[in-house]
């Protein structure tokens, strides 16, 4: 859509395109005409009506009960959370010095990392388009700082190609980019796209491509002070006598295409991953204590449900109170907000129909491990420069990703030394003991820095299908699954409503929880007040 | 070079390489066998040595000065400086609430920031690369945070392109490079490129131009959820019910080429700006004050020198007590380490050979300004989701940038409204009075930024020629002016070295003073332990 020539208000324009077109093409029209992309968070929850002292009883106290939970009460309604662990957060969850916790299959970990250090095993990113998730840490006062989730100076590697050295992340990309571009300006210039691009653009095209690719005065990428500007150099420029620079060899195009790590480009240009993403100052539960310091007085932790029963006049849940498991407890509520994981959740007694019930039991959840590992020293900052960020490689580890706090500092430092999402690594590493998961991101990580087999002082892994509250990482929905079961598992059925990223469109990030609880109890309370 | 058959050891080969082939060569293979390049930062510098109580009197207590000032005394020499400021730092300078100075000219500004908001009017950004820099924080105890560079979601504006509406950088990015993929793909597929690029290589390179580009099944670049992977959507993924994404209209290759913001991009991509960049945790001064902790106690402030001599004895240096101006006064020492600005140096009298004094007049000083504006509140993040980052516009301003720190905080914020860095604009922006460059400002920025209009408050403006201790912003060597004078002007002249950004080959960067100052240092030790 061109706009060079609107002359109404933008704002009269998209009314008008909304009216006569719907509002796929209002959104497009609105993209176009410079407006912020619609995020599905609209600011803070609006639950107008009284509830009359309704009852809601919520399953779970991670960031879709705890969202649900704080809404609720505040727009007037009686609220209990039940929560099988013995903190709030869910995945919402960080691991410190002391903290242990014991998987399937009874292997107990307890973190030795050093004060002050930590890893998320879950959630550890906040995109700033995550609209809601941002808003409730500027509500609940909790502080971001960046995460840096492309570092140019970070390492691409590929154990079959260029001798199994791991590859910075700058050359790559700018010797694709460049070599791309010399490719392109070639048969440009051939007149091999006469076709494609009118003659006005071919030449606007040319002059982008020699700014874009870093070529020279004859469309060539090469060794030269151009493409060093954006490769880097092989001798940087100093100061004083001797401080000349000298550029680089770029790694020839056939090479890069060959070892294939120019796939791993593509994961730092997604919308998902772009600049400017954020974690919480502190570790990412920074976030559910936040919810839980507002909510925490309404959550019995401790608490496995076992039944969840409903009829005409309310909810029925049986549990189980792990620290006095003889005898079942039993609480009732008017409503319930379950946003127990899928994975657990089909193993319950439920009383919902069929179609929901099916939409239960058709999600499978994601294989994935996380690992961090102690070292003596941040040698990926002093030795190699690399501040935050993460390396890639086709090692079962999948990724190295440096901490993106405590800069440039001394002593010691965790790395994210293995994160296995999905794929036959996560389930070979999910089936080892814990101390092995960990010798081996050791073993592995050690053939890209090799100051690990010094510097390595402690590790902790977390395979997420052997973690009691969850047994997967998040929904794994295909599309076919979507298509037959997602509105069914979104529908309220009776007095119970399901909540969670696995009722979302964004599997795995916390911003589907809350999204998915905010919509869930929007449509609750509307039928609650309307009753 | 290819490496895949490498079975000696790394350092054994660079040895081999080094000694046959000289240091280039050898320079190139430490880059292709993954080593870091080579920074011109040795770590801590060693003077090894007794100077026998020489003293030596620096010029500037900027970071150049002091870096030398630390070391020297370090190395047993008997060190004096003289500042012209009330203040230790330089350029390295930040404006809080209640700093006021005086510009050439007589203009006298106070900043009316409210506590805790600043801008830096010089260097305000540390790349990852800028080793030497990094290594005094790190000793100096300076802490660090990301400076955004990239920010995919602030604004690429021209004023007669998309009606004058500012586009998100990645519309923009992702949709240029998209195309630019869908045409060298098409070309490849039509055999287009045959000559050029191996059968083998070019069914490489199909799949990469897809995985990189966002391309569809038929390597097109097109309204659909894969592009919107990379661009955003039209309307994101949300919970629950309705939650459904849909696509933006991409932006098509010929807008974006008229509009000629792609040449904006390559900004982002220049070694000097990649990711990970660094600011000082509470403006640039806290490594000016760093410094000045450790050697504030031989800096004397207020003096303007006025006439530097040498004989074979020594150094003697005139200078006015700011405070006092009547009665010159006179330091003696036996070297000196001139950090003095070359604009201010070539018009003060100077016992140097005809070299050195014809260097010292050859480089003029780049224009630069810098205006900072206060706002009721952040708007920029709280209505468009710009979290720090740099907007580009044609306008004279030429750069909005938003402040890296304070992220998803409640209340007022400083942004850069204005960065002008050499051409037309800078000179016309200086020759305005402060309150006239900050209403233009405000002006322009309300084209990009409407919020402008009701939430402005205050600002401050750094006109960097009228600057009184430097007169410029820094040395602008061209490639004539550093072939004839850039070596005369490093070389020690009897007693006295110059050191400083001018004396460096990165011109306008503190890793550039610094790193000159180690380099004259190190040669003028040399010759002093060699006397």
């Amino acid at each position: 859509m061109r706009t060079e020539h609107v002359t109404v208000s933008r704002r009269d324009l998209l009314s008008l395109i909304g009216a006569v077109s719907g509002s796929a093409a209002m959104y497009h029209a609105m993209t176009s005409l410079g407006f912020a992309s619609d995020s599905g968070y609209k600011g803070p929850i609006r639950l107008e009506g009284d509830p009359k002292g309704a009852s809601v009883l919520i399953l779970g106290a991670g960031l879709a009960g705890m969202t649900a939970a704080l809404e609720l009460r505040k727009a007037g309604y009686n609220v209990q959370v039940l929560e099988f662990n013995t903190r709030a957060g869910g995945r919402n969850w960080t691991l410190r010095g002391g903290d242990s916790f014991t998987e399937l299959g009874g292997f107990k970990q307890t973190c030795a990392f050093e004060q002050g250090l930590y890893i998320n095993p879950g959630p550890w990113r906040i995109p700033y388009h995550h609209r809601a998730v941002l808003d409730y840490c500027k509500r609940l006062g909790v502080t971001l700082e960046p995460f840096i989730q492309l570092n140019h100076n970070a390492l691409l590697h590929a154990t079959m190609a260029f001798g199994g050295v791991p590859q910075r992340i700058r050359h790559i990309k700018t010797d694709f980019q460049g070599q791309i571009s010399e490719l392109l300006a070639k048969a440009t210039q051939q007149g091999k796209l006469d076709e494609a691009v009118s003659k006005e653009d071919r030449e606007i095209l040319m002059q982008a491509l020699k700014s874009w690719g870093a070529l020279d005065g004859n469309y060539a990428y090469k060794a030269n002070l151009i493409s060093a500007d954006f490769r880097g150099y092989a001798k940087e420029p100093g100061g004083g006598l001797s401080a000349t620079p000298i550029p680089g060899e770029p790694i020839n195009l056939s090479d890069i295409l060959k070892s294939r790590v120019w796939r791993y480009l593509q994961n730092f240009a997604l919308y998902t991953f772009q600049t400017t993403m954020f974690q919480p100052v502190g570790g990412m539960d920074m976030i559910g204590k936040a919810f839980a310091r507002e909510v925490g007085d309404v959550i019995r932790y401790d608490a496995k449900v076992t039944r969840i029963q409903q009829d005409g006049r309310g909810v029925t849940v049986t549990y189980t109170d792990l620290k006095a498991p003889a005898k079942p407890q039993q609480v009732k509520a008017d409503w319930c907000v379950c946003t127990i994981p899928l994975s657990i959740l089909s193993q319950i007694p439920v009383d919902v129909g069929d179609r929901m019930k099916a939409a239960i039991d058709a999600v499978p959840y994601t294989a994935s491990v996380k690992i961090g590992l102690q070292f003596r020293r941040r040698f990926w900052e002093e030795d190699e420069a690399i501040y935050g960020g993460i390396s890639y490689t086709d090692l079962p580890i999948r990724q190295i990703a440096y901490p993106n706090t405590g800069f440039n500092g001394s002593g010691r430092g965790v790395l994210l030394g293995a994160y296995l999402f999905d794929g036959p690594n996560a389930y070979e590493f999910t089936s080892m003991p814990p101390a092995e998961r960990i010798a081996r991101a050791v073993e592995f990580g050690a053939s890209i820095h090799p100051q690990y087999r010094a510097e390595y002082e402690n590790g902790i892994a977390v395979a997420w299908h052997r973690v009691p509250f969850t047994l997967g990482c998040a929904g794994n929905w295909t599309e076919k699954a979507r298509a037959e079961h997602y509105g069914n598992l979104c529908q309220i059925d009776g007095r119970i409503v399901l909540a969670g990223e696995h009722a979302s469109y964004i599997p795995a990030w916390q911003e589907g929880a809350i999204l998915s609880s905010l919509d869930a109890i929007t449509r609750l309370h509307d039928r609650v007040v309307r009753t």
